[in-house]
């Protein structure tokens, strides 16, 4: 009952996974099941297309029951993100995409100049596109404005696994959104994630804090149970803090 | 399969809860039921036992499936907390016991000296305390040597709400342990339980962050996800923080 | 000896402060003298120009020994803040400017679409524009390349004092960056501004921190030690940090 | 005019400097001297009595104008700690010092159970003792009751340098003191010495923080600085905080 919408589209999952850095498409796929995400990311760029004997993502993660999003890793330009998507249009009729032009390769953070701009052209050409981005509540309605069908403030760089850096700007950009906002990036750990969905997000997305975890089918299971657990505790209305104690038996009229 | 045992009682569920401030016994039962735990704690000195027409915890929370662990809330000298707790045990044969012996009212802080003599002493008695203490690892292991069956270091004051203020600590007592560690005291909402477990705890105690919620019923229900996912967090090894980005994908070789 | 210089000016203070909210002129120049700070920044839209018979900033705080910096505060558009910082160099000759263009009224976030076309144009004119910027490293190098002579993040909200909130962001930018980089808003006590100058600031703007504080001139005086505390902390270089305990004392060879 | 007494003495700087692992003597008062602090605490059981052809600290810091705090360092039992300051009020007339009882060398926590009887005991035999403790408020009330003259908590782990910890309870037992309150162990760089201060401390002591800094003089210089900063903030009573930004220049009444 508790499902959200992305352009019209309707998942009842709130995590979004990755496809980078796991052992091999197997572990992938085991790793997708126990999230119990329906929607995974794909890097156009790397994806496979000239070596049919290679294996192939789609053997293991099936596209009719899961959804594929395809996004611009790798994308330092609006000119290289846009026509990375329309490959990918052409090539699978993808239009649900998230979209990332990154700025330098240190801090693989999103070039927003170039992200507005490619944002534009795509929701033009037709695409719905999902947007990595900064922190920054003024550019993110501005990507609305432009055409983006979801907001993705990153958390921490990409990677880091530092968890969410500015739970101020994260609350703000909900508070103002009126498309779905998902972290993405920066998630190190399942309480990071719960902490995302505390603040008020639609989803997370991640990649690295699965594939790297020492058991990445175990910490897939952590992250849909630490997005499921954040998302309660945010419609549940959290008690507010106290400077000092407060017993939970009165401490009055004991026998 | 991921279990955990105190003094020979072995449960499944990593959530205790408690059974002060909610709105009636009704609301409790409910929140137990959503949170999946197995043990009730329930402060001795507030229990009716004068007036046999007024309700009854026990007819709403069956004794026979949940477990019940009389505390010695309220009580501020070890003296007091041992003849509550002789009080219990006559009454319903309780040995598994919550101790806690409080130092003032303003802070709910364990009166650690006090603590250790009642332990001691109870322990000479038969009774199996579990313990509600600083987070002091030093003290942790004398509460060991003297008999306690279980570490509760507060992660913050009683019904604060203020999450787990010294990770250091608790982490450095989870390492030093050889009988179960839970936090007692101090989460406010999910993501506070996950931290807790993440940091290698053996399960969390709460009352006020389920019972003071807007929807105490969801809330409990997302502290049994958050505790889930805090638990397979910390089983499958996190991933290493890094200070800069790094790719999901990788930046060189794409098409 | 350990001055720095922005757009060939060379200070000795690393600390910036505000002209508003203060009682009257007297407390924010008696603030002013206690904070050691030789820049004071005023916003132009503020300034009295219509009565010469109210009192007049430039009584209280000399130009010739205190820098002004005329600030656009209250300019949500590029053109509003150019017109205004126009104005500005007419009226006074100013041309070392601060620009802020806001995204709106609930975060006075800044609008990075507009700063950055607005300091494109302004640097053209001939000003020295030190701009407020989000913490977003990608945008403060493009702030550079269109002439920005320094950088300046936001800790948190304005006016919030709520403190550093993305302390990766800010130590990433100050990597990147071949202008000086100064945090600018969010600052809430002394401790706020070392840990600023301690990511590697060349310095720090602050103005409710100051005037909000109960003893605005005691205030001044604690952010003027903090800044150069966090200075000469990060000169120092720090302790590396550990997670266990490592004694001052060596444990063996005792007597 | 903002001095500070313990014992009856009174001291106007609140920095107290460690005497371990300094390069040679010849830094160490050199670091004492940037630092300002007017207190050194060394470690009895490490101070070279046998050969009377080795350096001697007390050639460097003169005991006639900074006070020698001896401390019991190393010690892991009262009776160690009580016969070591028993040796040193023989061997000096030291009266003033500083006990610490630790409990094991991981953590080199404090043993308060051991840490409670030795203060006793010292304060019959006329000792000042000030008290390395847990950050433990009921602990805290508990050693000023038999003898303690000041109260040092820990922030973090004895040359951990992760900071303070646990601000709530530092408050805590500083509300409820009426002896000094330092912050002893844990301070890694400024901010950490400004925080201390801030949450109404009476004193800050640290050894690593400066012993182990790149360049140890500048980093004293440093910290006297922070505790000057942080002790002014406290002082000055710091603005609140806000959910959302808060304008410096009025919005509405623009030019």
């Amino acid at each position: 009952d508790d499902s959200w919408e992305v352009a019209g589209r309707k998942f009842t999952s709130r995590l979004i996974v990755g496809t980078g850095k796991y052992k091999d498409f197997a572990q992938n796929a085991a790793a997708l099941e126990a999230s119990g995400a329906q929607i995974v990311t794909v890097a156009v760029r790397r994806v496979n297309v000239s070596d049919p004997k290679a294996p192939m993502l789609t053997d293991y993660i099936d596209p009719k029951t899961t959804t594929y999003l395809p996004n611009t890793a790798g994308c330092f330009t609006a000119e290289d993100a846009i026509r990375t998507l329309r490959l990918a249009r052409e090539a699978g009729g993808w239009d649900l995409v998230k979209l990332e032009v990154l700025g330098e390769a240190r801090t693989l953070y999103p070039n927003m100049r170039e992200t507005l701009r490619a944002t534009e052209v795509l929701a033009k050409e037709g695409f719905l596109p999902m947007v990595y981005c900064a922190d920054d509540p003024i550019a993110a309605k501005q990507l609305e404005e432009v055409g983006a069908v979801a907001i993705m403030p990153l958390g921490a760089p990409i990677g880091s696994g530092l968890g969410i850096q500015n739970r101020v700007m994260i609350r703000l950009i909900v508070e103002g959104a009126s498309v779905p906002v998902l972290v993405d990036a920066g998630v190190g750990t399942a309480s990071d994630a719960a902490v995302a969905m505390e603040l008020g997000c639609d989803g997370v997305l991640m990649n690295t804090a699965i594939a790297e975890a020492k058991d990445p089918i175990r910490m897939a299971k952590a992250m849909k149970l630490a997005v499921e657990a954040g998302r309660h505790a945010y419609l549940a209305g959290r008690m507010a803090t106290r400077k000092y104690a407060d017993p939970s038996s009165p401490l009055a009229g004991l026998i």
